[in-house]
């Protein structure tokens, strides 16, 4: 055991919680809600993708084929009863759509909530993860040494002020390990092991958010991000949506606007790595047209441990006031709020996991019903 | 436009489907149900996983930490009623859990028949695909050059006899391609974009197979592959289940009996990528206390397109009639069955996004209420 697991394991002895393998979520750990959940329509398809020609060594399959490349996984649940707005759950870096379902304590998470609340709810993997998969074309080509010296340096993030990890070796895949780009960048507590006082995550299950940190691909998607177009056609198709995006994907919802707003009745941000500073007046102005909510935790300041170079969340949140300060300018309707600034303590970047999930998801929703904008 | 192309699409004309970008699935596309579904219980969780610690380079990320790595992600749904036996679905190679769900043209798949007929029903992505990630580690080592002296040649199926690729460069991914690697190696017509005249395949929809194809990282997953381990401890978890394999996970049943039977009821290879010669006696006779249904479409001697050394489906059915033979020699309860000894026609490698296939589901529930064990 390396001694900084050991201190870690210490730490968490100290704090009072397991280590993290001691809690292993089963299928008998989850439990039973009170009520029957019942759907009009559940199921998954794909939004998106378009057809590349690869050879058979590009492929790893032994005969060259046509494979397609950025399409994007959906699944979603359409509850039963009159048909609140839809909405769009968009996961974070070295994350999938799994973010939003059974938390790490086994309670239901936002995609569920949402349906019980009325709101058929969509969940997407964004392109170059999970279930979306990534162009491997371009992945066994570096592996084959082609195009290996030609490679840019890596940006892992679609967002500039977004997660800032480098992205990896040539920028293949990079992934949040669970004692700092978890513990202390997702603000459990201000050490790895040891959680702050009034922590909403639920710690004891850290090891559960663990395992569902998967290799982050971004460095293989293109630019622009086929995410983005996937999601404003998927909006589209849905007669217009509500698109919330999360950390990495915080300001998903900004750069979906700026390919189609058309189908966005909101835009929300929950804890965005960045709100880009960078937009031209134009682009406001267009952004400015879709009521927009903002929403970070507690224990913004706290030290992420991922280094010197890297951003507390402070700083983040000082980014997006002045995005919101530019948007309120020209005309838009915009909320900035901490939820601190409800009198709600404790919560971590995670807030679709943490123990008071329900209640954020009714701060979002309650929002979404007096500002979402009506259809057309 | 590549001659190869040119030509399927002239195919595709003259078989009167459009060209796979023709069809999108949007989400209007996809039947609503004629009744609800009301389930007591749904949710998504991991079983397994063991703490990895990686260098900030290996990680990708700026700073060395501990990742978990050989976890399995796992949905489920439980219908409302006395629940009938627990049912977990294990996709193929280059495939994840989407495979049950949804079928390409927009009908519920297995996932959802199966919950409907009474069935908790379990979905999970194997070790090495989709939500349940890689082990990236091992990859962006040998993208940093480290051990890719070592390497060993590339295997990336865990039961010899499967989907038979070569892997890839240096291991790293593989991946159908919609023309030979599912057109013809899954039996939708002899030749890309001509189907079967009795074909079962929804062939206008072939673009939405083709984007359900996702990166394989078999090649990383280490051996034996945790997904057998944690199938075992998932149906002990269940308190005793139907595990059910497809293609390259087809034997997965079996292998999984060999690390720990006591969970399972009943193994179901459906259209199995090979049924392994090699087992000992003790081994088959602890293979032979399990109820085993095998189940194989039609066209099986179709040359599948995938060069002069793949073999064809016709003989991977012979070689599991010479493993039915050993299990009925010791004692065992097996059942291997083509749709056509059944008077069915056209059913396709995928059986279970056949236009036929709630009635093939019929068939493989029939024989689980007549032959799966009791508890205990």
């Amino acid at each position: 055991m390396s001694r900084t697991l050991t201190a870690a394991v210490t730490a968490l002895a100290l704090a009072g919680v397991a280590a993290a393998p001691a809690i292993a979520q089963t299928r008998k750990s989850i439990q039973a809600p009170a009520k029957p959940l019942t759907l009009k329509a559940r199921g998954s398809f794909y939004v998106g993708g378009e057809s590349a020609e690869a050879t058979a060594a590009e492929l790893g399959i032994g005969v060259a084929d046509r494979v397609t490349i950025n399409q994007m996984y959906v699944e979603f649940m359409e509850p039963v009863g009159r048909a609140k707005l839809p909405i769009i759950l968009v996961h974070g870096a070295g994350l999938s759509g799994k973010s939003y379902d059974t938390t790490p304590d086994g309670r239901a998470g936002w995609f569920e909530y949402m349906a019980r609340q009325g709101h058929p709810t969509y969940v997407i993997d964004q392109v170059g993860r999970a279930r979306s998969g990534f162009n491997h074309i371009t992945l066994n080509r570096r592996l084959l040494g082609e195009a290996a010296a030609a490679q840019p340096a890596a940006n892992p993030t679609a967002v500039p002020g977004g997660v800032g990890g480098p992205g990896g070796p040539r920028g293949a895949a990079f992934r949040f390990g669970e004692q700092y780009g978890v513990w202390t960048n997702f603000r459990f507590g201000p050490k790895p092991g040891e959680a702050f006082q009034d922590e909403q995550f639920p710690v004891e299950a850290v090891g559960e958010l663990a395992k569902q940190s998967i290799p982050d691909l971004s460095s293989l998607v293109p630019q622009p991000n086929p995410t983005l177009k996937n999601l404003a056609d998927l909006a589209v198709d849905l007669d217009g949506a509500v698109l919330l995006g999360h950390s990495q994907s915080g300001a998903f919802p900004m750069e979906t606007a700026l390919v189609n707003a058309s189908g966005l009745r909101a835009l929300v941000a929950v804890e965005p790595g960045g709100c880009r500073p960078s937009y031209t007046d134009a682009q406001i102005a267009t952004l400015a047209k879709v009521p927009t909510l903002i929403l970070f935790g507690d224990h913004l300041p706290n030290d992420t441990g991922m280094g010197p170079n890297s951003v507390t969340w402070q700083n983040r949140y000082d980014g997006c006031a002045a995005y919101a300060a530019r948007i309120k300018a020209a005309g838009g309707k915009i909320e900035l709020i901490k939820t601190t600034d409800l009198g709600i303590r404790g919560n971590s970047h995670m807030l679709m996991q943490d123990r008071n999930s329900d209640r954020i998801a009714d701060i979002i929703l309650k929002w979404v019903d007096a500002n979402a904008r009506k259809a057309g």
